[in-house]
This record gives structure tokens, sequence and C-alpha cells, in this order.
């Protein structure tokens, strides 16, 4: 049984098929420019060369309807029949507080996901296009929503609501949802098993630090506080995002430079964070290269970002009480070793010790690694992120019928013996 | 020698009058519906009644023409002669970048507080109409400015700047720049005096919880990184504003509801905060005493801001390193009592172990009160603020030619001897 996983954005969908069997992907890729134009694919089959091919594709229908050409082609495929894909699994970015878990879509579920999708209007309206795209080339498939925000909705009222009117939040829904769910599922799961406790015992702060960031707060193995907000824009430093800053500069630069509501979203998303400060760069490779040659700019991005960082480790240490482990997970939280070593530095008094050593050499998106010393009261770990594993286990076993929600499923990768590939 | 504090609203102007001889306060007062007319003024001098008098002020200068007159009346002054007034002392709220300590007014410094007053269009226009009324009124009479700002220009880099456009921070001064500044500094004076040691030996975090309410980091006796920024919007949780939210919101907002740059301002600063979730109340008495006869919006209101003041606590305490003490001041630090224990309570893992009956009893605004307990690794300290007193101190000292900078001036409150009037 093959599980196909569909990631639809407002101009790409990007796809991954994976053997369920067997354990293994298949292939994977991604079609870009959707709607805009001189659409293309670049589809990814291990132990072959990457394939390109040109095809328009007006609509997200049309891309699901060119993946599905691509791999069922005889030349570049790797399926005989399209009826090899049992099932196929969408990431949807906002699931409001209907969400809690993954489901699989129906047409009440369909209306419940266009419900919310005023709160995340560049996301979710894909999402959507993405699922009826598939649900019409795929008749009779079973089609799963698993979504960014189900993960945090263990979230209490004090935290994910704001001190706003709070008739916004009854009547738009104004309140912190979180993002990076599967992620902060996978790595508190890991972490769990290699600290040898049954999660719902532990107390973990896991750092997703990607292009986007949010940091989570999990108690007893849920989801107690998340650094995003509302929008993927709260919390920390990100990439192109500025993550928290005084609520009153969007209207004072909206005053100051004659900005509308929308030119000031698009600044403070896209040109703030890493890039507003350097100028140049969202990439950390870049800032911690330019910076290691003297770069003013780029110094401060790094000193800011982390000690960004360090200030949400002290922020959750408070939430969770008595903390096991904080985790690193995505790109720069896997790789970016100078930035983890700066937010941690000088958290001693808070039972945290680096092991310089262990984390310089912690620059792998493959392996688990322990970076504080072994007597480090606190153990802080390197583990990459699966979130497609997440996904898939969730289909495969929303298809099986075993499927129940993230504390009381069983995940492969909850065993202690679980080994990735 | 009397010294007379100014402190300029947009339609007010409160003032106090001390002997600086005898140290105590001789008079104190405020006009109220200054510019906007049927304005009055209240007069207190204590042991007498409460005098009001009926008088047109459509400009501070007037304002502050009345009040001089009121002092110096036959029948409800307490000054034979205005000569007897040897400075005056003004509160300006925001120095920008300039203004590093208070300083005495000439034309340089009137210039650049005009230069900031972009930063705090509400509040620096006030007090120049202030500093200029009284200059004009009281001619050849030194006059001293005083800024919220100044205790906290001792920021890192890293912590003032934002993740935003970094042409934002040069072209318009966008960073963070803290506010309270005479509070935070007179009680992490009294609590170094408190514990015996230096002030440039202590971590501490202080908790300024009135209707305002900002935090601060205070590391080696300098503020180090506070929760007010740009403006006093950011932070904690407050009367009527709201704090750290998703800086998305309220560009969301103004969508949604078709608000303004101003209207949107308007409705974060005043609008939200304990009145935005509650709909009824900002002063806490009526939060906890409605609370406690059942109203869920009461109790969550309470929930929030004291789980804001928590994360707040660890943030800090991952910023200052080893914490000697944290101290809670201002109308709501010094007497709500159940909501310092909320955000106190479960930070025995951080070292703080509250004494519940301690916490209960402290609820004064005169006694200085240690509410943990003895054993507690990190101490907290209820401590009574007294802005006033920085206030005319600075004003003393700049006019005795004795005053340097809060490092390195020995105010009397520093002593370990220093007995509170
Ligand atoms: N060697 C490295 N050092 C520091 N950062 C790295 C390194 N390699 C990758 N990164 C960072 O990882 C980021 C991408 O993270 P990733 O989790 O893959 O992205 P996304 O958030 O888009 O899923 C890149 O922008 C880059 O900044
Ligand atoms: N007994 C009390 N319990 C709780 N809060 C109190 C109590 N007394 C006063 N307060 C709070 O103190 C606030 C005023 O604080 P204060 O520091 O005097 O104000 P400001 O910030 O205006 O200087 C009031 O709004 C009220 O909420």
């Amino acid at each position: 049984m093959d599980i196909l996983a569909l990631n639809c954005g407002s101009s790409s969908v990007k796809y991954q098929l994976f053997d369920w069997d067997k354990k293994v992907v298949v292939a994977k890729g991604m079609v870009e420019r959707v709607v805009i134009g001189d659409s293309f694919i670049l589809h990814e089959v291990p132990g072959r060369e990457t394939y390109r091919e040109d095809s328009d594709c007006p609509d997200h229908k049309t891309a699901v309807d060119l993946i599905l050409r691509t791999l069922t082609s005889p030349t570049h495929g790797v399926l005989r029949d399209i009826k090899q894909i049992a099932a196929v699994g969408h990431r949807v970015v906002h699931g409001g507080e209907k969400f809690t878990k993954s489901v699989l879509i129906d047409d009440e579920v369909l209306a419940a996901v266009t419900e919310v999708q005023h709160l995340a209007p560049l996301h979710n309206p894909p999402n959507i296009a993405g699922i009826e795209g598939a649900m019409a080339v795929l008749p009779g498939v079973p089609q799963v929503a698993i979504f960014d925000t189900a993960f945090h909705q263990t979230m209490p009222e004090h935290a994910y609501l704001y001190p706003l009117p709070y008739e916004w939040y009854e009547k738009y829904g104004v309140r912190r949802y979180g993002f990076h769910g599967t992620s902060h599922l996978y790595v508190s799961k890991r972490i769990a098993a290699i600290l040898g406790k049954p999660a719902n015992q532990c107390n973990v702060i896991t750092m997703h630090i990607g292009n986007g960031v949010s940091h989570c707060a999990i108690k007893n193995g849920v989801s107690v506080d998340t650094s995003m907000g509302l929008t993927p824009l709260e919390g920390a430093m990100m990439g192109t995002r500025c993550g928290d800053i005084d609520p009153a500069i969007p209207a004072f630069m909206m005053q100051k430079e004659n900005l509308s509501a929308k030119e000031i979203d698009s600044i403070l998303n896209k040109k703030s964070g890493v890039i507003g400060i350097t100028g140049r760069f969202t990439d950390r490779r870049d800032v911690i290269e330019n910076a290691n040659d003297g770069d003013r700019l780029c110094s401060l991005a790094l000193d800011i970002e982390a000690y960004r960082l360090k200030k949400y480790i002290g922020t959750y240490m408070a939430v969770v009480g008595r903390l096991d482990a904080v985790v690193f997970t995505a790109g720069v939280g896997e790789m970016g070793a100078p930035i983890r070593e700066r937010a941690i530095a000088g958290l001693e008094h808070l039972g945290i010790v680096l092991d310089k050593e262990r984390n310089a050499s912690a620059m792998t998106r493959k392996r688990e690694t322990l970076i504080t010393t072994d007597d480090s009261p606190v153990k802080v770990y390197v583990i990459p992120t699966d979130e497609e594993l997440v996904f898939t286990e969730d289909v495969a076993a929303i298809l099986n019928g075993t499927y129940t929600d993230h504390m009381n499923f069983e995940y492969s990768f909850s065993r202690p013996d679980f080994v990735r590939k």
C-alpha cells in the first residue's frame, strides 16, 4: 500500500509517495509556479536523476493531475497503477479549534476547514484546492487532513487567549493556535523514547528552528503553550518574519510610511527577521559565514536570534515545571551549532550545561545527539524532525482504524527500538 | 529649599511640592481637564481638607500658573513666597537614545526632547508644554528633566533591537526603550540594600504592576532588558493595554473591522488587557472580588495576567543568570496578593518557594515584605515604589552638583539604614 502526501501552497504543490509495507519513500518532488504560469514539476526518485517537465498548471487540480501522471509514467514513474495509492494525506495549515487530531476528509470536514480559512487566508485556500483537486482526480481514494495546529489544541485557556477584547475571540477566533504541530509531536515522542520514559511523564521544550521557527512547552506529553499564535508571525525571530515585537509598531510604521494593512503585514512576514537585520540573508549558513568574516549586521542577527531563543527557554521553564529536556530540531536547530551554542550558553544556573564539543559535532540531519554534559541536570538533544513520518502513520492508522489521537496512538517512532531510515 | 515635581499629561498636570530640608511632602495635587475645558485644581495639604477650585486652563502654562497661585495662596497655600521653589523636576516620558540620566533643561535639551516626540506623540508634547509653561512662569528657576526611559539605556543591542527592517531603527528610532525607569531604579536600589549587597553585584527581576505594567531584568545593578518596548504597549497584560500579542493581529483586525491605524492603536491601548477580557474592569480589586464571586471572565483575566507574569519571571531568569531576588511593586504588585500568588506558585523548580501566609499579609503600600520562605534560594520581596523620591533626589543632586548617574550616585534609599517616611 502506498500513501501520497500532498502539501499545497499558494503556487506550489509538494508531494511524497511512501511505500507503507517497505517503509520507504518511493518518490518525492514539487510542482512549482502553479496558478501563476510557467509551471514545472521536479520529480525525485532515489537512485535516479531529478526529472523536470514543464507543463501548464492553471490550478491545483491540474498540478495534482501532473503529479499522478508523473508517478505513473512508464519512463519516469514509480507506480504501475494509480490504484496502488491507498490514501492521500493533505497538510492543512489551520484547523482552528475544530480539529484536535488528523481526520478522514468528508464534506463536513471540508466545510469546517473552509470555515476557518479566514484565519489563514494564504494557506487554507490552496490546501482546500489541493484536497478538491485530489478528490476529483482520485475519486474513492480516502483523503486525510493533517493539521499544523492540531497538536496544540491541548493548551489551556489562559495560554491561548490574548489580552484583547474578548469578542474578537468569539467573533473572529482571535487566539493562539500554534503551528508546526507534527514536528513538535515527532520530536516530543522521540525524546521520551530516548529518555526511556512514557511520553505522558515527560516535560520538554521543543525548539523547531527552520525558516519558520516555533517553540513548544510540553508538559506530561502535551502542548501547554507555543510561541506561534493566531498566525505563524508570532514568537521567535525567523528567516523573514519578525516574531515578537511591540504590537504598537505596525500602526506606528503604517503612519510613518503610509502603508496599508496588507503592506505592513507583508513587511513583517517577508522582510523582517534575519533578512530585516542583515539586509541580505535568510539562510543562517550565510549569516554565520559572514559573521565569522566580520560583518557587523550578520553578527548582530545571530546575537538577536540566539538571545530570543534563550529567553524562550526561560519562559517555558517557568511554564512546564520540572524540565526533562530541551530539543532542537529543523534546519537551524539540527545544523546551526553556533546558534545553539549562543542560545544555551549561560544557562547553567537553570541546570543546562552545554558540552561545546558535542554541540559542535552535532551538524547532521540524521543523528540524534546529546549536546549537554553527562551531569547536566537538564538534557539538551538535537533530534532531526520527520513530519512526513507523522503524516504517513496518521494516514495509515486512520485507514486501518487504529488511530486515536497523539496521546494514545502508539507511533513507530515512540518505541525505544525505533531506527530512523 | 522646596522642589516642585510636575507630571504633565495631555489633559492633566500632577504636582508635588517637597521640602528638601525637612524631607517631607508639603502639598500635592492635580489640575484636571486642562486644554479640554471645565478645568479645576484638586489641592491636598497633609492635615487639611482637599481644596478644589474651578479655573479655566486652556493650556499647560495656565495650569502651572494655577498651581503656583494655589501654592502661594494666603488661604489655601503652603508657601509664603514663590522664591522658596528652588527647582522644578519634570517627568518626561520619552528620552529616546539621547538621555541616559536626568538632566538640567536648557535649549539644547528641549530641542532633543522635541526631536524624539514622534516616539511618544501623546506624552512628550504635553511634557514639553509643561516645561515651557514652567519656564515662563518661573523664569530663572532651574528645570530638570527626569526620563521614564533613561534607566533602560544600559540594555545591550541584542536586547533592544527588534527583528525588523534595520532601516526602521536608523530612520525612525524603532527599538525597545522601556519605561517606568524611576520605579525600577528605586526598587532595585532598595532590594540591594535589603540583601546587604552592593547594587552592582545584584541580579534581580523587578515587576512594576500598576495600571501600566513593566518588568525589568537587572544584572549587576543595571537594566539589561525590559518588557515595554518602543511604546508602553508591549509586555505584560495591563489594565487597558494588551501587552504581547501576535504582531499580525493589528493588521488582521483592521481588515476585519475596517479600522484605521489610529483606531486599532486606540483599542490595543485602551480597550484591551484586563478590561478587554472582563469587559468591565481595570481595577484588579474589582476583578479579584468578582472572580471570588464566580465571574468566569474575571477569573480568566486573573489567570491570564498571572500566567504572563510567571512567563516573564522565567524569561528574565534566563537573561540575568544567577538570580538574587524578584521584586513586586506598584499598585497591583504591592496590594494584589492573589495575583502574586498565582504568578509565583509552581516555580519551586526554579528556586522560588512562596510563603503563602507572608504573601497574603503583604497588602500595604508602606512595608517592605519578604514573601518567600526562609530557605527559598531566590527571595521574592514586595517593595512599595517611590518614584517621587528618585525625582526629588535627582533634582536636588543636580542643583548641588553631586549628581552623576544612577550607578554612581548614592541615593538616600540605597543606604541600608534608610527609613521610609
Ligand atoms: N549548516 C547549517 N548551519 C546553519 N543553518 C543551516 C545549515 N543548514 C541549513 N540551515 C538552515 O535551515 C534552514 C531551513 O530549515 P528547514 O527546517 O529545512 O526549512 P523549513 O522551515 O522551510 O522546513 C535554512 O534556511 C538554513 O538557514
Ligand atoms: N487591594 C488591591 N488589590 C489588587 N490590586 C490593587 C489593590 N489596590 C490597588 N490595586 C491596583 O493598583 C492599580 C493602580 O496601581 P498604581 O501603581 O497606583 O497605578 P499607576 O500605574 O496608575 O501608577 C489599580 O488599578 C488597582 O488595580
